[in-house]
């Protein structure tokens, strides 16, 4: 057991002063829980990076002492890290019927289905790890499951909303549980972790139910064409409302994308989507169906390139071909950067005559996250002694704290964290006391951790300028030329049409290698030809592509 | 002379289905003029390129026609080709005096200053090239001296708006010139060409004043912090707005940011700022200020990675660096694709201790561009029989259209083009004839066009995964391999934790080489290395680095 004079850890490795990668470790004496495990999608320089999780040396050095993973929701910057870091941490995952159902399809893929540790949860359960009691308690939020979490500690209740917002008409009918928040604060919670993401925008996110609404009314009002509409395949009770639109309208609904069929068969098996038995065709079947017959729901709505929207788009899909009349609504939002990859899905529907509902025409998106009042509720609600403003940017941190400033909390009770800060709390105290390894682990393909800033630098400077490799086979005895020196260029210019440039830049290497005495070594005369090299190519062009001298030792 | 039966020739080369590249050719018989001569900032796919500029084949394949370049306002997408297309076209421009400043900043660059023969005209003006006849109309728009044009051609008068806005409270006091466009409407306008890039949006945009007396107010409630402020540097008027801000609060201003510091030099000489005597400070005497008396106009004000506001946030500015309390407002709107860079910076800023207005939070920006109802203004004035709207995305064409439609113009007499199809026009039809060549340029360095696909694909290709050299050499006569082979990768993993990989790699071209015959050839020799190291490479990796086998004959 712990000593009463130990105090409670709380370690961000991941969520802040970035969206996604969310990822906290609660750690008392010898036991540590872990809150969500997900990734971050790459900035546009981490070239051909597929994804970024949480570095977690932190936990692989104290392996032993972790009691278990309890995942909040099931979202990709929640749960997309789990397949790589369950590799290393063989330790029990703890969530909704949802989130594990959706874990699963990861896993299968990760080839880890069997090997992982799962325990189903409801709201209102609790469970004890270690010194630790965890409740779960029910949110809203732009899917199914998600839930606070209640944390009891020795030093106190610490109160993790995940993701939420406050829906006062929800798809599937339960308001998030205001009463047990109400509890909780009234018997005193040492410590609020509470969303962010939407903490700059002023009043209430609107419910979800005000989106069918929309959906309704478009459907009404276009009675005779095929409606296609994309949206995040994890969007679950947005799906359940297109599909109720359609029902009611008398169309059959087909799914396209492969995200969207993996969610809608998880969904559905789980009962999460309510749907009658012959609403559902498969793609191939839509030929025998008439457009006013018909509803396509699809994945795309960030523009994403290999999507089947974009492919769409492009004519580029194997079933489905836009013609002239076709509804298309894509009920989503931009995620900041995606703007431009989503106008020209836009562009290119309009182009084969589609007419295209989107965010700004008609309101067919609202946010999963709560805006500045609902957060000032749970605020009021919980009544925290310290509060940790989570997941989000650096604005979006600072505006949340400047929400809890508003309402009183102490300047110095509210804690703006970096990864990797360690928060100590005991019962009346809480300051941040040192920090552990954190940061991020770049995934592409296979390799997870082997692309870093090294080969980052080189491929942006590769994706600038390209290259331009120059062989020269040498003598070892008589310290002659050979062969060579052959120049290979790619990615700097269009070698056919620059002919003189390339017997030019030849002819600098030659000067260049007559001009240097072996005797001082190959990396000396490879600097020799790169400077040479350089000098040349920018004078002529302003470029500077990398500059690779080979020298072959025969 | 033209003979009666000679049709007009209307051909856009930039600015359709697209943002930028503005430039439209007018042909009648043996006389060509070109409206505007723009630039377009490069899509994300077009790695390495700076600018992208409009083909002009068809220009250079009647330069003897050419009778001049006419600019309608002095925007980077309206005027910033032309250095490039005037290398090429000796043929006279002719612009307003501001717009002509800012050309002979570029030209200047270019070492064209004195190779251009220019031409200022104003307002009112009416100038004849061959058959046309040109008249300037001034409009509002978010840089000074914008002007449409009124082209009297054989057929009838061609009305081009060029950018604009209706601003009734304008900085420089003169709204934009209805009288004029109603007396052309009325004696009849043949073809309207008009701006669509705010096609989409309801309503009437703001007038530039409103961003004052946004500025005023936020000036006045801050009263002892220094204010830094970031815009476009071509907006004159805004730069104006903030010098009187400073003024009434008697605050010096400095300016910084190498585009703002050559248009504020510029503009204050040719009378567009009205700036006192004693206002201006040079940014190196910042330091002999209290923050109360401080003002700082900057660049930067999208996110771009070297601007002085982007190395202010990232404490890189030689002369500024943010401290707590400090006011920084961005007056500007993201451009489609710099909003992560943005948020990025206001992060930054916001992490110095900054107090960061932008769009969202406060009213201070507006954009220079008619929305609908302006739109609908112009349209209800100039009355054409025929109409093409221009400047905007396909999607922005097509509202305007539909905005066409609504108001009675017939579907047949609206024509959304593509760049080089052939409006012909007679006194009473118009129809698409045919098309000329057109498309882009790739500016990159020193070369224009020598960047075309092949070059891209590459550069593509190795910003993904980067590249693996195989160099080896044999000895022609015997067949054997007297050095080699060696490898060399960049940009795909990194190799001192990859030893092993790299070592097998080798082995993989050792066995490939061994089982091929040199008798067939290198480029077979070299087929075979590529596709063993691709395939071991993405079974090992799931990678697919760029594979560049060289044979080096001894």
């Amino acid at each position: 057991m712990a000593s009463k004079k130990q105090k409670l850890k709380v370690i961000p490795l991941g969520g802040l002063h970035e969206i996604g990668k969310n990822m906290t470790v609660f750690e008392y004496g010898k036991d540590i829980i872990i809150v969500d495990c997900g990734l971050a999608f790459p900035e546009d320089d981490m070239l051909g990076v597929d994804i970024v999780i949480p570095d977690i040396s932190y936990l692989r050095a104290n392996m032993e002492n972790i009691r278990g993973i309890i995942l909040t929701h099931g979202h990709e910057d929640h749960i997309g890290a789990l397949p790589y870091v369950l590799r290393e941490l063989r330790v029990p995952v703890y969530g909704s019927l949802l989130t594990l159902g959706l874990l699963d399809n990861k896993l299968k893929e990760h080839k880890l289905l069997n090997e992982v540790e799962k325990h189903t949860v409801c709201p209102g359960d609790e469970i004890k790890l270690g010194s630790f009691k965890v409740e779960f308690i029910h949110t809203n939020h732009s899917i199914a499951d998600s839930m606070a979490l209640a944390i009891t500690t020795p030093v106190g209740v610490v109160l993790h909303t995940g993701d939420f917002k406050i829906d006062y008409t929800p798809i599937d009918g339960d308001v998030a549980d205001l009463h047990r928040f109400a509890e909780l604060g009234r018997k005193g919670v040492l410590l609020l972790m509470s969303d962010s993401t939407n903490a700059e925008r002023p009043g209430y996110t609107m419910s979800e139910k005000s989106v069918g609404y929309v959906l309704n009314r478009i459907f009404e009002e276009t009675p005779s064409s095929r409606i296609i509409v994309a949206t995040f395949s994890s969007n679950i009770h947005r799906i359940q409302q297109v599909i109720n639109s359609a029902e009611s309208n008398r169309r059959k609904v087909a799914i396209i994308g492969r995200s969207m069929l993996n969610v809608v068969k998880t969904a559905t098996e789980l009962n999460y989507l309510s749907i009658k038995d012959k609403t559902l065709i498969d793609i191939n079947d839509i030929k025998h169906y008439r457009d006013d017959q018909l509803v396509i729901i699809s994945t795309g709505s960030q523009g994403e390139a290999m999507s089947a929207l974009s492919r769409i788009a492009w004519g580029d899909h194997k079933q489905v071909s836009v013609h002239p009349g076709d509804k298309i609504i894509i009920s989503a939002s931009s995620i900041p950067g995606n703007e431009k990859d989503i106008s020209k899905v836009i562009n290119e529907l309009l182009k084969r005559g589609a007419d295209v509902v989107y965010e700004g025409i008609e309101d067919i998106h609202v946010s999963g996250h709560a805006c500045s009042e609902e957060l000032k509720l749970m605020l009021a609600l919980a009544k925290p002694k310290f509060f940790m403003p989570v997941h989000g940017e650096y604005v979006h941190l600072l505006s949340h704290r400047n929400l809890a400033l508003s309402m009183g909390i102490p300047k110095e009770d509210i804690f703006l964290m970096q990864i990797g800060e360690v928060l100590e709390l005991s019962k009346k105290e809480a300051k941040i006391t040192g920090t552990v390894p954190a940061g991020y682990l770049l995934v592409d393909g296979l390799g997870v951790g082997d692309v870093g800033n090294i080969v980052l630098r080189d491929r942006r400077h590769l994706s600038n300028d390209g290259l331009m490799v120059v062989v020269v086979s040498i003598d070892t005895e008589s310290g002659e030329i050979v062969a060579g020196p052959d120049i290979i260029s790619r990615g700097f210019v269009y070698v056919r049409e620059a002919e003189l440039l390339m017997e030019e830049a030849r002819e600098v290497v030659v000067d260049a290698l007559e001009k240097c005495s072996q005797r001082k070594g190959w990396t000396y005369m490879k600097g020799i030809i790169k400077d040479a090299l350089k000098n040349y190519l920018w004078q002529k062009t302003k470029r500077s592509p990398m500059i690779l001298p080979i020298i072959m030792e025969v």
